[in-house]
């Protein structure tokens, strides 16, 4: 019972600094994205596209979080953007009072657009909000097309679910259908994009509807 | 400090019940493997692969670890092995007890190899003991070569790594080799097999490694 109450109370106090993390995000009109998602499912690769396409029109941040290395970091240092490292060192998941820390390492930078990759974990991090306005996961299509149902927490807890990798759909035994289908049985709200980080397929569409979320916030907060 | 005392607590609490399991299972003579993966990485389709096998010369038992649903156990049913579905409701990966309790359902049954499917999550699993004789790692080819660096612990705590999906090899842009040498500069001692679920390839040569694994118990304990 004990451990109950210490993890509430851990939540209670992430959820505080996260509310405070947004408070000064929207004061700061910088619009935040918590990316989440299996292992592999692509979210870098999703971001060097992003960068890629909008780096030179977007102020991009981008805080990185790994249980172990840089790699990620290091892959995205060449589009010249500020880009922090969170090492978790062996904790699954990111919280607020992290990003906050990370975030401090950049705050000099003009940023528009922040984005933070969460641990490679589609359990864990969807029960920790970071000051973001908004989840989004990724799941590639290789991974199968039950994993909404199966995960249902990071799904119902997202606005957008990226579907990556559809380069591959003529190899594999997944349905794409299937796949929107169960996604929107567990979240009908669900804004939902198909993407390749290979062909470069979807990833217009995806900055086209990231720009104008920004574009938003330039005469409002977001929440 | 206080919750880090508690998560010690838990974990001395864990080691103590997959201790009497592994007893247990022992004493039954009960070979033991628990797979560990990232979610969609075909840990699923590996064992259904291997019940075709091997289904009718070795007394499998297989208890099914997920978050949500009992789709995994459905699909391994048409094999008529003893099958346990656990959901974890929202946890990140079993535990001894868990473990345990499952077992219980299925114990008046023969067995001769326990297969303990773990939730999806190459982070959490790594550290929870269940009384299991050996930890597989599953990744896919479709991942990425980098994971091995990334999430080190479930790759450390492993004595075989199962290299899946080596069917879309042609069609990413990971490496084989890299993989491997990345995987053997976390755990030197790590046994890999590289299999594909959809042509059957590697499949007869893991599940040769297996049997000999429980001929090596008619004579002996595992440990």
């Amino acid at each position: 019972m004990s451990v109950i109450t210490i993890e509430k109370k851990i939540l209670e106090k992430n959820d505080l600094i996260a509310a405070n993390n947004r408070d000064f995000f929207n004061e700061k009109k910088i619009f935040v994205i918590n990316i989440l998602s299996s292992p592999g499912s692509g979210k870098t690769s999703l971001i060097e596209r992003s960068l890629a396409r909008w780096g030179k029109k977007i102020k991009f941040g981008i805080i990185e979080g790994d249980v172990q290395t840089d790699l990620d970091a290091q892959r995205l240092d060449v589009f010249k953007v500020p880009v922090v490292q969170i090492v978790t060192n062996g904790a699954c998941h990111l919280d607020a009072n992290l990003v906050r820390d990370a975030y401090s390492s950049i705050e000099k930078e003009e940023i528009e657009l922040l984005i933070i990759e969460n641990v490679g974990n589609l359990v864990c991090p969807a029960g920790f909000d970071l000051g973001e306005h908004i989840k989004v996961v990724v799941t590639s299509i290789t991974e199968g097309d039950d994993k909404p149902l199966k995960y249902p927490s990071v799904f119902r807890n997202s606005s957008v679910l990226i579907i990556n990798k559809t380069d591959l759909l003529p190899h594999v035994n997944s349905s794409l259908a299937k796949l929107k289908k169960n996604a929107l049985s567990i979240n009908p709200s669900l804004k939902i994009f198909e993407t390749s980080c290979v062909t470069d397929d979807g990833i217009d569409k995806w900055c086209k509807w990231l720009k104008t979320q920004i574009n938003k916030n330039e005469s409002s907060t977001f929440y």
